[in-house]
């Protein structure tokens, strides 16, 4: 039996055309019923256009659209008949399996906050980005769910992170740093000082604090930071990648000889593009939640798309909101923990 | 008649060496007399050693040394006889003109906050780094100084910043940015919707919020935010250009067509590896102390030092302490925004 993964067709910069593009791309590369949650009319007619088959996907109509500018909580609260809205009802009520949207990331949040409700034991849900790394993948959370940390929220999001690593990526016992301004632990905030305090005598592969510069070297899995922190990050890292590559391309290109030299170059420097591309990682989970949503990029090309549908696919059959619960549970029940917790 | 401007040349992770080629490179470039403090020993033995001229230099023995590590408060308040207290006892005295330190930052943003005391109406220091970017240097205030900061923290940096470009970078009417989660006046936390409001209101080219992936742009001169959040963005840039541009080389590397490539492209490489180099910019200005104190980057080689004493030079005969309190103090007045902070 397939599994039915939803996808918001009205939502990100490049919608919907870019999102149906990416919803073919997935339905070929995985074996799932695929959703597409958008003005129906608009759907159907564009799909026709490019002779895809209608057979092929289930439609579902949400005539509503919730802008990336709006505010969240308002606008998942009047336009229930949004793609967001809808997408995650059809998700609660179990008649899809995951949900994925490149729209509004605040109402997509604030939506699978209110309707999945939070697994047990979690407090805040976090954002976990797939950052492309020199080596590997890392998982930065947060990323912009949550920009008013507690230690908890931070702590939580160090576990989530841990086990979605483990059980969805694969690798055992993975790496959890703290984003500090400093390795010592006495670094930062009062914030970030028990946090540290809590993850050192948690039973977590925890490295201690890690410096900003070190974000895309792929020494640590799990980067734990709060979402103002995390956003600031990820989007420096990506207008930086993307100013320097295209700055070192102009540099090459200033006289002839640089310009014969880029050529010769091409075809690795664009196989070094795609390494660095975020639409090859596409989604990041929304850690927290009692459902499988994955947000993707408000850039998203198809191929993000396709990637974001992916996320998804690597979550079913995982069980990942019991094992969250089940390990947030096991570890601030620890005395060690509750000791710093009730300090 | 000459300035004297004092270097701390036990500072920095490339003590006393890349300090005192900094000091050789900055005595050459500029007529200013040059003031070394340190182990004078150390300083003596290097001098000599390297057929420099022990006339060119005063020197001035701090036979303490404060580490890259040690905690700020505790470390100024102990080692009395370390190059950073003692440099700053200089410049309170006004026994020289200003001073250069690439040592532990921390205790350089202490001491002079205790010993030069705060410009009248400025409640934090700041530190105002000069950031490489595609279309010139953006002033990046704080990143580092204050992790905490309350509103009035903020509003002071975007007026010191103004007033800092406008004198010593030659800018009129620099424009100021908030770095910010969203470009919307709405993003982020209370304090930074009320920062928004208050730059509205006073009389600066405040440009709104600005997004992270701006930071590289140039678009905005004078980009303010917490010293947390300045640290990490910069850290990441940093970190990002770094990898970025060694990925890009290896993968030209990768075979012999783009190794010819590479080898053709070297010249241009190598002026566009200069102008991205934070080495030629050097020194961040502390700003809102009672004096021109340049913090320069741990990591400082000669380069680096011999252009955080060019910052020094900048900010000479430029009145620049007294142009930003007559400047707070005239915003702080007006009535719109005094309405803000009484909300």
């Amino acid at each position: 039996m397939s599994y039915k993964i939803a996808i918001d067709v009205s939502g990100g910069d490049s919608a919907p055309a870019a999102i149906i593009e990416g919803a073919v791309l997935a339905k070929k590369e995985f074996n799932e019923d695929i959703v597409l949650i958008g003005i129906e009319n608009e759907i159907k007619s564009y799909l026709d256009k490019h002779n895809y088959s209608l057979n092929d996907f289930i439609i579902v109509d949400a005539p509503e659209k919730i802008e990336m500018d709006e505010s969240p909580l308002l606008s998942v609260r009047k336009k229930k008949k949004s793609s967001i809205v809808v997408g995650m009802d059809l998700l609660k009520q179990k008649k899809v399996d995951a949900f994925v949207s490149c729209g509004n990331t605040g109402a997509v949040v604030c939506s699978a906050t209110i309707k999945l409700r939070l697994i047990e034991g979690v407090e805040r849900p976090g954002i976990a980005l797939m950052l492309p790394t020199k080596r590997g993948v890392s998982l930065v959370i947060d990323v912009g769910a949550n920009i008013d940390c507690k230690p908890i929220h931070l702590f939580h999001y160090g576990i989530m992170a841990s086990v979605y690593y483990e059980l969805c990526l694969n690798k055992k016992n993975p790496s959890v740093g703290l984003l500090n301004i400093g390795e010592e632990a006495s670094k930062g905030l009062g914030v970030l000082k028990k946090v540290h305090k809590l993850f050192t005598v948690a039973p977590l592969n925890f490295i201690g604090n890690l410096e900003a510069k070190e974000l895309l070297s792929g020494n640590c899995d799990c980067i734990v930071c709060d979402g103002f922190v995390g956003n600031i990050a990820l989007k420096v890292a990506e207008g930086s990648a993307e100013i320097i590559a295209k700055s070192f391309i102009e540099a090459m290109k200033k006289n002839f000889i640089g310009k014969v030299g880029l050529f010769l170059s091409k075809k690795n420097l664009l196989e070094f593009k795609r390494s660095i591309n975020y639409a090859e990682y596409g989604g990041a989970p929304l850690l927290g939640v009692d459902g499988i949503v994955i947000i993707g990029h408000g850039r998203s090309n198809s191929l993000a798309v396709k990637n974001a549908v992916k996320a998804a696919v690597r979550e079913l059959n995982r069980d990942l909101t019991k094992s969250i619960s089940r390990r947030i549970n096991d570890i601030c029940q620890d005395s060690g923990v509750r000791e710093i917790f009730t300090a």
